[in-house]
């Protein structure tokens, strides 16, 4: 893929807030990253909202940072990830923009063409260039292909250039503290796309589920199908351990709020109210454990984590469990601190301040006071959690100065259904979790709601990529979930429909084989996209 | 609850098919049975449409059947469950009419309420008749009502009269043969809806599952996901067995057809053919099979059982597997041949008579050939379901003729979501199993299309009973179920608005807890019921 023509390169230096490095803003003011208000500076910054400070590095501003505990290299890979994938999709819209302005040219076809396998790595449905003299191009249509085409054309990139790592290294990460099986549950929303692979820095593969919904607010009866199918596999075949081990299974939900913009770009399920969202998100995690306990004998349990998130900065903020597994809203870790607190420090040093940051939040008092410590395979894997992260504030602290730009919803397309793996990046997705609108409705109705300020208001359709995975070994099951595909499809048409009539609501379809690495299969229209020159 | 004004009770004796022992075709022409024409009688009988012979006792005319091995005295219980339950439904319409003629006279809501009080066991709702005198009586909404109140009211008496049965000895039953779990899935054809109790004469709570889907076709993944709960509970908590006290797994499909009017009368789901009928259930129980097979090492699989109903008759035509469990559509037993080849034997004879039925099936060679006997825990469930239902043939042949008179779709409600343990009874309800009607629909439609026909078409509305169970150990769980049945009503209203909105179709809301046992909650809809003075 060519990114000659982009504007906004990344230059490699720490750039202020004002600044996009992967050319965010130049995308005909679509995606813009908004300004800052000065009046919601957080408190303590010096408040001149072309420069705000690094929050991560106040203390020492200026030079760049370097935390002993930090992985550079990951950083740049990541960087490089993130910048190839976005630019991509950010590409569409000025290649659009051209390609508009030649539309009455003689060789219109085959320059429209030139420019999109020149800039998009693809060519444009043929079809749609030849109709443009009748009544002008169909934009709309085209862009939506165009996002279409550009996911599906990374996705295959992201296969390639990062091959599904050896699921026993993911496997032992938490088996190391004691746990068999972990399952996140996000918000719904974009900026937490990245919660896995960037913010948390989990290996691959390591987690089994990270469904997402609206305000983290996942659904208690499905999780316990899922606890009961990893409990089986203990019980019947030994994987990934014996049932006898003594290991746990642990559910995580992650609620997150916006440091910069506390009452505008929190959480949307939740009115940016960050005291509600953290709340929900612990009620359902009671409920969860408790619904375990009620149901099965003989002793059955999980534990439960609770984890914040800053999406201006990644940064977390980690409830640390007491030594009976409950949490308290009040008991918790400020990464950001953490990090600001060690960044000086040589490893074994900021190593030390991690662990005793731990001890510091089980001695909480008053509102936040527990019962002890939690047990030492929770402790560990809080350390990790903590020492992955402080990477990541650095990722954001050396790349963007501590606070990404777009601190608001700048996603690039509404992912429904199962979700893809391949894209664990923060702004680029929405995604809902979901089997049926019927059930979804609330996680899409919020989804539409931030597409309509992005891309309909613009013009533009909102694009929406419906993707469910099959299981091969399961007979029938791949047809059964590319009817579950048209089901939704018609579903989310009939329930938007004042959008999709105008062609302000573009699905397309895909299916994916449940086992790491399948390749992400189309799902036809009744063979109108084969007859398009799919990619 | 009073019967006397019930026209055409019970008389004992065996009747013709055009009389009706239990009020049948009395209600306003509505749900009277359909006369069967001359032409389709069955070959080989006299087709005299008035007085068609008895099917199962055709050999030896006049006098009244008495096998060796059925159970008369569960007969006349089961009979005297039927008449009183569908008599109270039947009652309906009558008690409406009457006091349709009375609502301009000066005492009508005292008279109206004594006649509802005397004949239907409650009260009508007062309001309904208070405002009666601005507009006339509103007959959809009084009918609707009416059905919804008698509906609660019979699952309360057969709560009552027929109190959970020891599980112990349902769990016994099936274990006997080898099997720790039954899964049946028969269609939510309404003359299907007595299958486990009468057809199959099971006890109450052996069938773990009889989730009812158009034409049999069930959800192969959901049941993926049943089986996983079973071999869970085995496994971790020894229940009913432990894992390796050897016994399986049994899923069985349940087609049908009618043997009068096959081309008209069949499964409408499967366009009244039989063999694609039969050969869907086969093909959904192979799948399953694989599924299981494939997902699951250590030599996983389960058993299937193929059983056809003529629901003119209640006979079962049982697909006998061969010793791989292979199941062939040729390979089969009628059972009333059996019947008619062993009413006149002694016990033992009889008995003989049905293992030797099972040989000769095994020997069946041309398309139906096998490969050997099935094993001997089958062979035994085989033979106590052949048995059993020897029993229901006897029943229908000493109360009807040996042919239901109702040999169409005579259903009174559509039951939607989990539907009721309380209610097994042929043509009373049609059941559709559903968790959402995004896919639920195909089935929620031919049910709507049965009831535009009995209903709509007299322009009485068709009765919707949404009822979930929850499970009260799991915290939320009622709530979200009671949300559940909110969003489910809203989605019907939604799809059926023609029928909807001018009060031609009518939901009621119930929930109850999954524990045995159980009583059935009415969700409240914003507190117009409780004004409304529900029962």
């Amino acid at each position: 893929m060519n990114t000659r023509n982009r504007p906004g390169r990344h230059t490699g230096a720490q750039s202020g807030a004002s600044r996009s490095p992967y050319g965010l803003g130049t995308a005909a003011g679509l995606l813009q990253a908004r300004p800052r208000p000065a009046a919601l500076a957080p408190q303590g910054l010096a408040s001149d909202p072309g420069v705000a400070l690094n929050p991560a590095c106040s203390t020492d501003a200026g030079r760049p940072c370097r935390h002993p505990l930090t992985n550079a290299v990951e950083n740049q890979r990541l960087l490089a990830h993130e910048l190839a994938v976005k630019g991509s999709f950010d590409a569409i819209v000025p290649v659009l923009k051209r390609i508009a302005g030649l539309q009455h040219e003689v060789d219109f076809t085959e320059r429209a063409q030139a420019i999109a396998r020149e800039d998009l790595g693809f060519e444009l449905p043929a079809q749609i260039l030849a109709d443009a003299w009748v009544a002008g191009l169909d934009m709309r249509t085209l862009y939506g292909e165009c996002v279409m085409r550009t996911l599906r054309l990374m996705a295959k990139q992201a296969q390639l250039s990062n091959p599904q790592q050896d699921t026993d290294e993911a496997v032992a990460f938490f088996l190391d503290s004691g746990y068999h099986a972990v399952d996140i549950s996000p918000c719904s929303d974009g900026r937490l796309k990245g919660l896995v692979r960037y913010i948390l820095r989990l290996p691959d593969g390591a987690v089994r589920s990270k469904k997402s919904y609206a305000g983290a607010m996942f659904d208690v009866d499905a999780n316990v199908k899922r606890w009961i199918e990893t409990e089986l596999m203990r019980y019947r075949e030994g994987r990934p351990v014996t049932a006898d081990a003594g290991t746990r299974y642990l559910k995580v939900a992650v609620y997150h709020w916006s440091s910069s913009e506390p009452t505008h770009e929190g959480c949307a399920a939740h009115g940016s109210n960050v005291t509600a969202a953290a709340e929900a998100g612990l009620n359902r995690l009671i409920e969860f454990r408790r619904a375990i306990e009620n149901s099965f004998c003989c002793g059955a349990s999980v534990d439960t984590l609770l984890i914040g998130v800053d999406t201006d900065t990644d940064a977390i903020k980690l409830h640390v469990p007491d030594a009976a597994g409950e949490t308290n809203l009040y008991r918790f870790i400020d990464n950001i601190e953490l990090y600001r607190a060690s960044v000086n420090d040589d490893a074994s040093s900021a190593r030390l301040k991690v662990y005793r940051a731990i001890q510091a939040a089980s001695a909480t008092t008053g509102w936040g006071a527990g019962n002890g410590e939690p047990h030492e395979g929770m402790r560990r894997l809080i350390a990790s959690l903590l020492i992955n992260n402080l990477s990541q504030i650095e990722y954001v602290c050396g790349n963007w100065g501590g606070r990404y730009p777009d601190i608001g919803h700048a996603e690039r397309f509404i992912s429904v259904g199962d979700g893809f793996e391949e894209f664990q990046l923060r702004n680029l997705v929405y995604f809902a979790h979901l089997h049926t609108v019927e059930e979804g409705a609330p996680d899409m109705d919020v989804g539409i709601k931030i597409f309509s300020n992005l891309n309909v208001r613009h013009g533009l359709p909102v694009p929406v990529a419906i993707h469910f995975r099959y299981d091969s070994r399961v007979p029938g099951c791949r047809e059964r979930t590319v009817e579950r595909c048209r089901r939704v499809r018609a579903a989310i048409e009939t329930r938007y429909g004042e959008l999709s009539r105008p062609g302000l609501l573009v699905c397309a379809m895909t299916v994916q084989d449940k086992r790491p690495g399948s390749s992400i299969e189309s799902v036809e229209e009744s063979g109108a996209s084969a007859a398009r020159g799919e990619p």
